[in-house]
């Protein structure tokens, strides 16, 4: 994990790192508590699609996180996706590209883009849990909505150290494409936040009920509000910060002490 | 209004009171804080079937609301109910009773009873705004599950002075005798908060999410969980309280001053 820079402002550490990822560098920044010593909670937050690792939404909740529950927090590029564009479609508007490459394809790439996603995760946490801000005994969330819930299901389905996670503005048909999929929901049992926008444009009523009704999880939670895709109302951003800190504990102030 | 008994405890002063209802008197109970002076908000509570106006979640509650937020809460039998059941049907154990009565009978009874608790609420709320610790100038709020959501929405369209409410456990279907609950939910146009339980054994989930649906509301938020008709997780008490902050307000600490 090589630190490319670091920053502090109000009291939150920034860092831009490069991961050891699953095929190659995997660009990322780190968030953590200004004066953090010893080990503490992390999140992976999970970016959309035409978004980056530091697209505002992320960044204001990172910053949430480590400020008001001193937890550690994670972002990197999806393939596609920040400083991981195509050279060829670089300075491209992120918006625009995906219209010129058409849904069906924008789709392609992104779902067969989600094992490679997979693996950049499980590798990202590795290296994080090295940090001595992070450890390895803390808990471990996950979040991420629309893209970030189609990368997240397959990694929660797969990564045993996520212990809570909010995923949302997604959701599985009767495809038998997306069976694999819905198999992945099927797997998860940690408990969940599951957000629903219900005049999401992009993701129909029922397919997100269907992913709701599909997780394996005893305690989920499904919050439904209505309005479009990009839309989700600034109160449950207090939910998935409140969500974290009910699942994954508070930081004590004093950080310095590990576990007993 | 006239006061039977006043009891105080761990800051909160409960009043058992016969309000004027609107066919003879309607037994209910005020609760405020103990050292309440001016007006406040008013939460009325509305009991589910075959409960009371002080069944343990709903004095949970009135004690949450003014201990945390220093509010006044309201709750009254509901025809059928508490201190209101037919005197040929005291001593009966709430839940035979409905089973002796039958499903259908037991509904009849209840839909049949809308118009008259509409009508108590009102009066209910005419009276406890005559008490200087509530006030008439004060945000009014709603909280009523199943019955009190059977209740809750022809009151909610009919009563401009509420203007937030917690409902849930209840649904539409497509029934013509359904028309005029559903022609209620959609005048209704108030933030609200649904609570839906998503293996109801009572209330299918089709209807649930149509009543959702139905809601004129801009801002309504669903929450649904996993689990039976009565088991809405603890967590969820603690967004009704937020629910209620976030559009009633805080009363202040210092409650002696009313609005300026």
């Amino acid at each position: 994990m090589d630190v490319i820079s670091t920053a502090s402002e109000q009291g939150v550490t920034e860092r831009r790192v490069d991961f050891p990822g699953s095929r190659g560098t995997v660009p990322g920044i780190v968030w953590t508590p200004e004066d953090a010593a010893g080990p503490r909670p992390v999140v992976l937050l999970g970016h959309g699609g035409t978004q980056h690792k530091r697209t505002p939404n992320l960044l204001a909740l990172a910053r949430r996180l480590v400020r008001h529950l001193g937890y550690a927090a994670v972002a990197i590029d999806a393939p596609y996706h920040g400083e991981r564009v195509p050279p060829d479609e670089r300075g491209e508007d992120p918006a625009a590209r995906r219209a010129r490459l058409g849904v069906d394809e924008w789709r392609r790439r992104i779902f067969g883009a989600s094992e490679h996603m997979v693996a950049d995760w499980r590798r990202t946490l590795d290296a994080v849990q090295t940090l001595d801000e992070v450890g390895a005994w803390g808990p471990v969330g996950y979040w991420g909505v629309s893209m970030g819930t189609r990368f997240g299901v397959p990694l929660l389905a797969a990564e045993p150290r996520a212990t809570a996670a909010v995923l949302g503005l997604g959701g599985v048909g009767p495809e038998p494409e997306a069976e694999a999929f819905r198999a992945a929901a099927r797997g998860i049992t940690i408990p969940l936040l599951f957000v629903l926008q219900w005049d999401d444009e992009l993701v129909e009523r029922e397919r997100g009920v269907a992913l709701y009704t599909a997780f394996g999880s005893a305690e989920k939670t499904m919050h439904v509000n209505p309005g479009p895709h990009v839309g989700i109302p600034p109160h449950e951003r207090e939910e998935f910060e409140r969500f974290f800190e009910r699942h994954l504990g508070r930081q004590p102030a004093a950080a310095a002490a590990g576990p007993a």
